[in-house]
C-alpha cells in the first residue's frame, strides 16, 4: 500500500475507506518485550535522542500488530528540555522537574529554541522513518496546558492545584507561559511536518480537568492560535486529552481537524455534539485489552458500529496502552478491527445500492 | 432556624427558598487547624469510632464556616471494615486492604454486618448529632462501584485495571460483589436514617471511569435497586462522583433525588440534560478556593446565576475541600453565596412581579 493510499490519512480528511484504520495510542511501550529489552540499555530519552533506535521503535508496533499509521515515538518532555528546563523521567513516576516554573521570571528563562539544532535528533528520526515506513507518520507533542502542568507542578499531579494557582493568580504569566508554549509547539510541529510527518498529534492529556469556562478563557485562544498556524501545513491534525467530553466542542471550534475521544464519551454522543465534518478518533476503553476475548470483541464491534457510521473515523483506544497487556491481544484485536469493519462497510455498500 | 424549614432540604425537593443552601464536601477535614489538632491525638477511624469526638468534628465547620448542612464525618471504609476486610489509613496515601477481594470465596467471606451492633458508633454519633446541630444531618456511604474498587485494588488508584478486569472476566463474582454492596448500603443508609439523618450522600467518586454502556450493565441494576430501596425513606438521596459528565441521565433513572455534579460540567448544560425535575448540587472547581478572592467572586457569582435559574440547587464544590485551603477563605465564600443569592431571587421576584 503506497502512503497516497493510506486509509488513515483518508480516514483523516473524511474520505470513504474499505476499513477501519487502526493505532494505539502508546502503541510502542512496555507491554512489548523486545521494547523493554532495549530499555535495558537505554532510558526513554536516551532513545529518543538516538535517530536509528528510536526509528527502530516507532517501526515496531507496525510490524508487529499491522496498524496502519507509526507515531513518532517520544516523550512529552523532550521539547520542555530544549527550551531549558531540566528534567528526569523517574520509573513508575513519570517526569520530574527540580525546579518548576512559579514566575515571571522562571517564564522569561525559558528559550525558543531551534529544532534543527536543539532537537536534531527528532528529526533526523522522522526522515529516517519517512523512509523506512510504508505507513503514515504521525508527528507528536503535548499541548500547552498540559506541558504547563508538568512545568508547574514539578512532576504527574492528579488535582493540578499549582498550574490553576498560577492560572487564576499570575494570569499575565500563565499567558506569557501559554504564548510561548504555543510558538515552541508551531516551530515543532512545522520542522516535524517538514521533516517528514504526514499528521500531527497534539497531547493535552491532563486539560480535562478544566471546566469549560476555564478552558475558554486560559487555553482556548492558544490552541485556535496553533491550529491557525499548523492548518497551512495541509496534515491533519489530531486533539486528545481525557476526561475532556465537555471540551470537545471547543477542540473543533479551535481547529482540530481530528478529534481523539476519551472512552467515557460514547462516539454516537461525540457525533451528536461535534456533527459529521470533523474526524473521530476513538476510543475503546483500555482496560477493556485485560477482558476476556468475548467481551473485547463484543465492545470492539459496537465501537466499529457506531464509528464508521459516518466517513471520518480511526480506531483507537480511549488512552495509552498499558505495560500489562499481552501483545498477542493487541495483534487479534486490529485484525478483528480490520475484518470486521472491512465486511461491515461492504455490507452497508450492499444494501445502500439495494 | 428550625430544621423542618430548612433551606438545604426544600432545596433537595425543588421547594423555593430565599437564598441558596451551601455545604461542601470534606467540609471537616485537614485544612482547619483544630481538626489537625484532634488528628494529633487520634486517627480518622478512631474519630470515627467515638461518637462525642466525631459529633464534634461534624459540627465544627457549620459552627465555623455557617454552612446550611452538616455531613457526617465517616470514612468511606469503615462499613467495608465491618464486612470483615481490614484496611488500613495510610497517611497521603489513602485506605490500603492487604488481602484484596479477587474471587468468589473472597466474596462469599464478606459478610452483611448489622449495623446497630458492628457500627454501633456510627449511628451513636449520629443520634448526638440529631439533638446538637440546628440544620440537617446529611448521612454518608460510599456507593458499590467505588467500594469495591478499593476492595478490588486494595488500595486508590488511577485506572481500576483490577476492577475491571474483574468486572469483565468474572461477572457472576462483579454481580454478587456488587449486590452484596448494596444490600450493605441499603442496612447502612436506613439505619442512618433511623437514627437522625435527614438526607442521605452516596459518594461513587471513582465510578466516572466507566462508559455509559459499562455502567448500563455492571453498576445500574444494582444502583437502580438500592435507590428504590431507599426512596420509601422519604430523605433527598444525593449521588455524586468526579469525571460522571456522561452518566448523569443514569443516575438521574437509576433514582437519585439530587444530583451532585463535578466541576467538569457546567450546570447549565446538567440542567439541559436532566431537566428541571431534579435538585442539582454543585460544582465549583475546587481549585478556585485557591484562586485571588475576586476570581473566586466571580466565578461563584456565574455558578449562581445558573444554578438558582430553576429551583432545586445546592451550592457546593465539584470534589472535596483540600488540605491547604485557608479557612477564612471558605468562611467569606460561605457569606458571599448567602448574601449573593439571596439578593439575586430576591430581585427575580421583584422583576416577575412587575
Amino acid at each position: 500500500m503506497s502512503i497516497s493510499n493510506s486509509i488513515f490519512l483518508k480516514a483523516c480528511v473524511r474520505e470513504p475507506v474499505s476499513r477501519a484504520p487502526v493505532w494505539y495510542m502508546r502503541q510502542a511501550g512496555r507491554y512489548d518485550a523486545d521494547y523493554r529489552e532495549i530499555r535495558k540499555q537505554y532510558s526513554l530519552v536516551e532513545i529518543c535522542q538516538r535517530p536509528q533506535i528510536c526509528a527502530d521503535v516507532t517501526r515496531m508496533p507496525v510490524e508487529k500488530l499491522g496498524v496502519d499509521a507509526a507515531i513518532l515515538f517520544s516523550d512529552i518532555m523532550i521539547p520542555i528540555g530544549a527550551m531549558g528546563l531540566d528534567f528526569e523521567i523517574k520509573e513508575n513516576i513519570g517526569p520530574v522537574i527540580e525546579t518548576p516554573i512559579r514566575s515571571k521570571e522562571d517564564v522569561n528563562r525559558l528559550r525558543l529554541f531551534e529544532p534543527g539544532q536543539d532537537l536534531w535528533y527528532v528529526l533526523e528520526t522522522i526522515e529516517r522513518l519517512r523512509h523506512q515506513l510504508h505507513v503514515p507518520l504521525i508527528g507528536f507533542t503535548g499541548a500547552p496546558f498540559t506541558l504547563a502542568s508538568y512545568m508547574i507542578e514539578g512532576g504527574p499531579s492528579r488535582e493540578y492545584i499549582e498550574t490553576k494557582r498560577l492560572m487564576y493568580s499570575q494570569p499575565d504569566v500563565w499567558k506569557m507561559l501559554m504564548d510561548k508554549l504555543g510558538e515552541m509547539i508551531i516551530l515543532y510541529g512545522k520542522a516535524q511536518v517538514k521533516a517528514g510527518a504526514q499528521a500531527l498529534q497534539l497531547f493535552d492529556s491532563w486539560v480535562g480537568s478544566l471546566s469549560p469556562d476555564a478552558y475558554e478563557t486560559y487555553v482556548y485562544p492558544t490552541m485556535k492560535h496553533i491550529f491557525d498556524e499548523l492548518r497551512p501545513l495541509g496534515v491533519p491534525l489530531i486533539l486528545f486529552g481525557v476526561t475532556t467530553g465537555e471540551l470537545l466542542t471547543q477542540f473543533q471550534h479551535a481547529g482540530a481537524s481530528v478529534i481523539g475521544v476519551d472512552w467515557r464519551v460514547p462516539i454516537r454522543r461525540a457525533r451528536e455534539r461535534l456533527g459529521t465534518k470533523i474526524a473521530l478518533q476513538g476510543n475503546l476503553d483500555p482496560a477493556l485489552l485485560q477482558a476476556p476475548w468475548n467481551v473485547l470483541e463484543a465492545e470492539t464491534r459496537k465501537l466499529l458500529e457506531e464509528g464508521l457510521r459516518h466517513p471520518g473515523y480511526i480506531f483507537n483506544l480511549g488512552h495509552g496502552v498499558r505495560p500489562s497487556v499481552d501483545i498477542q491481544i493487541l495483534k487479534r484485536l486490529t485484525e478483528f478491527v480490520h475484518t470486521y469493519s472491512e465486511e461491515w462497510l461492504a455490507q452497508q455498500l450492499t444494501s445502500s445500492a439495494q
